[in-house]
């Protein structure tokens, strides 16, 4: 089966090797074609555009920065869509608007190809050894015929439901972390105002009704003032407005998640965009 | 050793329990007496006032509701500090402000009595199966005498530094669950809003980066429509009230718990204050 992958990152690059792994055979396109050299001397074939990329494939992914990429990839001169062939699926990775993957969905189903939203949770560890969350939506026979590609990346991977059914779960997603993330950071900012030792704070209340992902992962990094990006304040910021959009058209109205993509906003004014999530402990300590 | 325990309600009870079949000789008062006759009925001895209670016993625990509870048995007509005798160590494991907790701490030093302030977490199945984190605050080697008590209700037990160190701690636990529980609520207020299936949607990010205590025990009691009390709303406010004066008197301004205090308040106004705390998710469908 011969697949287009578009979008050569950190991700991209464990998920192509992954794909090559399985036996796929891949081609690939990049905007920086630097960043797609080592999978290319691995054995995948380097492409000049997306259009190239997607031409005369069975599958085409995409997983790259912005809505407004993603754009450009599916419907910019040479993309995706005018090249793809009739019959093709279309799988775009990227966590992006549900409202940009029903038009994919609709832009590909105009020329008898089908597309797939499938967003990933997991991160650099997750895409590098295959472990990935996929949340897929679509038509549910087309997530069946791409299961097998689905688990060449991933372990948890999940139909959701209709078009843009992937993206907003990935959305809840990303709500959810906005309220665990910022309890995390307000009971350290609290432990640090009124004395405690903060590691002692922790290993007291990490097992208990208290605890989750964030305070088990991201705390640990805070105490080592080890800001280094797991995930990018920008594009965190990116998925929380979204999701904010999403759900004030949904009449859903988030008031933690409003409050903490205002911090995030405020830290990524002060230059901490390219620092990880976790950085919004310094909202706390201005 | 005998032990006098303040504050016989559905935690104090299984407590009492679990002293007493360690071997402890425990006397009990409660401000509604029929909630002691169990314990009565099973070899604890009834007291007809807290003072009464604290007389000649060498450990006094008390946990009772709200601080002014709290203030009553300690500081009131037949209280506490006035009937324990020389040389006894107090325990209040109510969650309480830490001013409270020093200022018993100092009260019972004056008396020639030690005090620690020692509050829960682990609700009442943690209470029943002698499973409780307790979080001490107070002097370490009086603590360190104090450990046999404590094993007997609790497995997680940490000592956390001076007086009010407990409270604090707990603080910090209920501060961090007020982001957790928030953010639970908004994703399935989202996915809700959006049209997902919520339990897909939970069962598809739950193992993740959004994970917490909060999403793998709240949120199925949302879906079921279970609004029993586990932890009630309006001892959560109380907790939460306490967090906010703390942390603004340290100069801390924890923005996410102020919105989720209000939130709460709002609930209670609209008389859900003896529901338990998953009913933030109606704050949310109003």
């Amino acid at each position: 089966m011969k697949i287009g992958f578009i979008g050569i990152g950190v991700m991209g690059q464990s998920m192509v090797r992954n794909l090559m792994k399985k036996g796929y055979d891949v081609s690939v396109y990049n905007r920086t074609k630097a960043k797609a050299e080592a999978v290319v001397q691995e054995g995948a074939h380097w492409c000049d555009s997306p259009g190239a990329c997607a031409a005369d494939k069975d599958v085409v992914i995409t997983i790259v920065d912005y809505p407004k990429d993603v754009e450009e990839v599916y419907f910019g001169s040479a993309g995706i869509i005018e090249n793809a062939r009739e019959g093709s699926v279309l799988i775009d990775m990227t966590t992006t608007s549900p409202k940009l993957s029903k038009r994919i969905y609709e832009a590909a189903a105009r020329r008898g190809m089908a597309a797939l939203d499938a967003p990933v949770s997991g991160g650099d560890v997750g895409a590098e050894k295959g472990t990935l969350s996929i949340m897929v939506g679509g038509d549910e026979d087309v997530f069946k015929t791409c299961l097998p590609v689905f688990e060449a990346m991933g372990t948890n991977i999940i139909y959701e439901g209709g078009p843009g059914a992937g993206q907003h779960t990935k959305m809840a997603n990303q709500i959810a972390i906005a309220g665990a993330v910022s309890g995390v950071c307000e009971a350290l900012a609290y432990a640090k105002a009124v004395g405690l030792d903060e590691q002692t704070m922790l290993d007291s209340i990490s097992a208990g009704a208290a605890g989750s992902f964030q305070m088990s992962n991201t705390a640990p990094r805070i105490l080592k003032n080890d800001f280094a990006p797991g995930f990018f304040v920008k594009h965190y910021i990116k998925d929380m407005k979204i999701a904010r959009e999403e759900a004030e058209e949904a009449s859903a109205h988030l008031e933690v998640l409003d409050k903490v993509l205002e911090m995030y906003e405020s830290l990524e004014k002060e230059g901490y965009g390219d620092l990880g999530t976790q950085a919004l402990i310094k909202y706390y300590e201005q």
